[in-house]
């Protein structure tokens, strides 16, 4: 990863955006198809703006999408793409869904990005840097014990029936439970405002972008166990703005 | 109600803006004292901005707010003040909150406004005129079925055991269930975007300023029986983009 990476991600990030915009608050009527939604065609859309520039700028690279699927998954290097994370946010027309874009090298991922397009932020996170909102460094911040943590997850039903159990223990602990958000609590926590994540469900290209940003703003992600997240997670994931939250989490989640 | 108490209330949404904005995304460690939070002091200097102005401009109108309580309040006409509602999203660095500015004539609410000072997004409803945002008219959707509807709420803890288990019968029969949101959610249905508002625990200035936004977008208000919401209100709230919806609503609640 260079900083011709971080350049190409921010390039992408662009694209994404000017791609979005034009569909947020489009006004649909509900009796409308699905597959003529606003946000389909601004998910689509995104995410084939992007592609069409690693192909040429990054030929060799592998690249998976949240809607046009793999290419090249095996590669040494592959960009993971997940256009509009958040979409029911989207089609309520709240400005706070994002686009991802990850770097994988040898399958961890080592530059992130989570991108606004509406109210322009990014943050960007790459390996051995300081992650950064609009240029500027973000930090998460300190939150030693779990009574004192703000904690955020997109919304109950993403839990199974036990995950929302373990969940509910954590949240019971916590000072604070927000839903929604996606990606965008990420981004919170890495500047210090959100303390903790935890969901379940995400796939690759829901929390590859967010290692770096989180790891690069001084906090930690893990999955239910400790593990440190990868291709083979199940979905179930941990974000710590301050990472001497872990031991009570992972035993309330238990 | 006249055009100079929408420009008056124009005038008192760029007060609270300008006193919250420089609160907005504060770091503050979550080891200081809450007297001392950024969201405590914006509320407080921005309600304090609003009634400096209205004791000038309106010395005998009554004012209640949320953060000094009530002056006059059984003026005939009364400006009901809510500087930021949606406390955890200004918490957490969501611009989804809002300032609430409401006039009360004869105890009905005649003028509205739902202000969102980051994204700088005003929706402003007056008794006998389109709603607007950001000057333009605001316009609800059509959604003539519940299963066809993306209803709305803050979230499970603001219901009671058993408001909750009548608002879940509420979700399990609409299209989608977002949490979060707070007055913006109201704004966004008036915007066409959200077709379903049910909430409970909501206090006079958290609706007031609701009710011409949402009925002047063809959207309509009531409390969890069917009733016009008041000063009596029990703090169940029902917004509907299509006030088709209200029969399959009120049935579900039950």
């Amino acid at each position: 990863m260079t900083d011709d990476d971080i350049d190409l991600a921010n390039v992408l990030a662009d694209a994404a955006g000017d791609a979005i915009r034009p569909f947020f608050r489009t006004r649909l009527d509900v009796e409308d198809k699905a597959d003529a939604s606003p946000v389909t065609q601004a998910d689509r859309a995104a995410e084939a703006a992007m592609r069409a520039i690693l192909a040429v700028k990054r030929p060799g690279d592998g690249v998976i999408g949240e809607e046009y699927g793999a290419d090249r998954p095996d590669a040494a290097r592959v960009w993971v793409l997940d256009p509009i994370d958040g979409t029911r946010s989207f089609i309520a027309g709240r400005p706070i869904f994002g686009t991802l874009i990850a770097l994988l090298e040898e399958a961890r991922p080592v530059l992130g990005v989570i991108d606004q397009p509406i109210g322009a932020e990014r943050w960007i996170g790459a390996h051995g840097r300081p992650t950064t909102l609009n240029d500027v460094p973000a930090k998460v911040r300190a939150c030693p014990t779990l009574d004192r943590a703000l904690l955020a997850t997109t919304g109950p039903s993403y839990f199974d029936a036990a995950g929302l159990v373990a969940f509910e223990r954590v949240s019971a602990g916590a000072r604070e439970t927000m839903y929604a958000g996606d990606c965008y609590n990420y981004g919170l926590l890495a500047s210090g405002h959100i303390d903790l994540v935890v969901e379940a469900g995400l796939k690759l290209h829901d929390f590859a972008a967010l290692v770096p940003v989180v790891e690069g703003a001084g906090g930690g992600m893990c999955d239910w166990t400790g593990a440190p997240l990868g291709q083979a997670s199940d979905g179930r994931v941990i974000a710590l703005g301050d990472v001497r939250l872990l031991d009570e989490v992972l035993a309330r989640l238990g």
